[in-house]
């Protein structure tokens, strides 16, 4: 049996009263995730003492990210789906796999998840700074923009051909791991221009709780319009089309 | 079909004449886990002559536990539950998935195959120290009980949501990988400030075998309190209100 | 359910109307496949300020190819097979398991999609330059020939094993992640003396978009031998025999 | 389905004509295994000019010795059982899971594989040293005998856990993956000390190759102990007796 639904609730189940079961399943996998991704930021700026952010530093945050990203999708893949992101929760509502309304809910718990486990690193280290995502010297903010367009669309496309297309067989089995993966991937990548946010729940926990905002709206903006446009392209070309032509196969 | 009783075994088996095996086959893998483990924070002070952590020893780490600890908990999937761990046989205690009698032959297991592993590590590194947990400079042993506690208590909600959950689907086949990288991501994260144990057999053997105990009540309190936490969330919320909401899904 | 023709259409697919979804998909695949393996290397020149390659530079080559081409080829699965290089579609095509017309189709596509990805990186990281790949320091022409083909054989064979093999069994579901993870370690290998591209799709995006071809047919020459070898040893040893000898066998 | 024999043939098919087939299929995974592996060490002597090892080198042999084993036994599991590894066959022997001649062919097909993979990396690298597996300083014989036997001991076992015992359920799904992980983790820990070598083979080439025999005896006494006893404690404690106790189950 494949995962059920991993990435959506069925469309019928978008109001049963199993949302708020949903919301909390993604509460809590977003403060599994970030107390993972961000805690490893600031383990490297214990070990180095703040020093700037160097090879190993990038290996430590993919690695840190891709496993707990994994773990955090597969414990709430079915119960809310597993989106643990609100770039995933709007790609899916523009590919028509989930309620404004669910997905609304979604995003609160998934920005609380976040800035709950920024408090709860602030304290179990000490009081170290829960440090927000920044440009590194000579990324232009256009950059990361485009930057995070080009990293959220492969994380959503990832999403939907492993995890929502009801054609994905086996790959279901696979798809937590899947998600994961691309993202540690993509912070090797850019993590060393921008970080490499994907997420905007990653993106607004520590800067709320460091109240730092420089900058903010590249880590909504560019992960929305590249889940949004993943979920569009998904949606409209693989997904639509192909329900009419293979009706009669033994998926 | 879905991996068996991955993470316990049925309550009918609590008894079994079987049980002897199983706390066998948690002896070995706790064994396998914890020398692979705790051998490679030894080879991390042979190679760097005992200098202090860095991002690259914390990788290393991080490796070693989440690759060691994925293959121990596969090894005793079927025959144990794959538990290799105190603080999981104590959160599938209080959600009522372990017998009493049972648990306590798995935690003598437990603390004995991790004591044996560092006598063996002792020995074949020719006399090295296994290091006993401690705390970095700066982290409070408050700060450490909150860290332990949030860290257990993500692992302990991976094993019910991947391996107990009677709808884990085909969570099931990579639940072993789930809680094996969720305690890799967490290492990557707490290392540098407590050792991120999540364990008290791992903090038991290095302790005994290097009769060091300082703040030794911590990687106890703080596992067996998160992991607690973690089992009666889930199995009052996810499991058990579930059960008879959904008595006639194909699950 | 195993994997669906994950590395191969069809043979009576091949002149499918699907082709041109099938090329799209291997378009995108390629795309988020070059745009994380080529960005790391970028990466690591931003944080050493284009110092020479070290092991932790190595790794995470490594690690983020291994990822992103395990996502890359799980995504194209079930759409185009999942080839995401024009030496597994050379491959596939010398074993008989994909047209002419369809191969020209997806070499057109991968190209395509690299050079695409290369100059979204090249905009992303404010005009940073995309690297080709090159020969190190003492190694010659000829022995980075050999290392290709060597590389690229283990690449191909294990897509045949794990993806094209009809007697696959349940190894179809973790196929992605052997043909990501066979690339990862051979670049921990081949990565510090001939860059180890193994796919020529790979090679030719930084090639054009930095304009730098030296020894650039090394990377067409080697993968596409080597995958052509694979590609006819395992269809002829292990496949074509095998359907004659067991044709009552259960699978 | 599981996969099927993915650790041993069958033992009616031990006279099968398909053993030189299968052996074949050793001699190809066991060459791309240590084609990898010892190539990995090749790489980092080549970066750092020969400087001694260190934590970046320790999880560079780990990654590459993984990940390629992983492969390596998912491609020949369905042909020879992947055991890539004279002491895994040597363990399936002792539990009766093999045939003498069969495991003798094996041997031989091992054993020339790593050379092969020697001499390739010989020319690829442009004439390197395969550096032959040895005692770091401080690191006496007899502490490597014991890590040696520990190591493969858990290696073996994980064989027979995941890919031998017949009631592996899923876990056959990832088994491949749990046998290549292992030798990852064990690297962490022994890499430092001895190499943690774990497989005959995986020593025998590179001696030969550079005729450098010191201590050689080790590296197959440790691990053919060590596997031996695993094969033995696995097939009586786990299979034989479960076997007459549980006839009715499901399975």
């Amino acid at each position: 049996m494949p995962i059920r639904n991993i990435a959506v609730g069925d469309r019928q189940e978008a109001t049963h009263p199993d949302a708020l079961k949903a919301a909390l399943a993604e509460f809590i996998s977003t403060l599994i995730f970030v107390f993972a991704g961000e805690g490893s930021g600031m383990a490297f700026a214990k070990l180095t003492d703040g020093a700037a952010n160097t090879p190993a530093g990038l290996i430590s945050a993919s690695i840190a990210h891709a496993f707990a990203l994994f773990v955090a999708v597969s414990i709430s893949a079915n119960i809310s789906g597993g989106h643990v992101n609100p770039a995933v929760t709007f790609g899916a509502f523009v590919g028509g796999n989930i309620t404004l309304l669910r997905g609304i809910l979604y995003w609160i718990a998934q920005l609380l998840g976040s800035t709950v486990a920024c408090l709860l690193l602030k304290f179990s280290t000490g009081g170290m700074t829960t440090s927000a995502f920044a440009l590194s010297s000579g990324e232009g903010v256009w950059n990361a923009f485009v930057f995070e367009i080009v990293l959220t669309f492969g994380l959503v496309y990832t999403v939907y051909a492993t995890a929502i297309d009801p054609k994905r067989g086996s790959l279901g089995t696979i798809a937590p791991l899947a998600i994961g993966f691309i993202v540690g991937a993509n912070i090797l990548a850019a993590g060393a221009f921008d970080g490499a946010s994907m997420n905007p729940a990653v993106s607004f926990g520590p800067a709320l709780v460091s109240w730092s905002w420089e900058n903010h709206w590249v880590y909504w903006a560019g992960p929305l319009i590249g889940g949004g446009i993943a979920g569009l392209v998904y949606e409209l070309i693989f997904i639509s089309h192909t329900h009419e032509q293979l009706p009669t196969t033994d998926y």
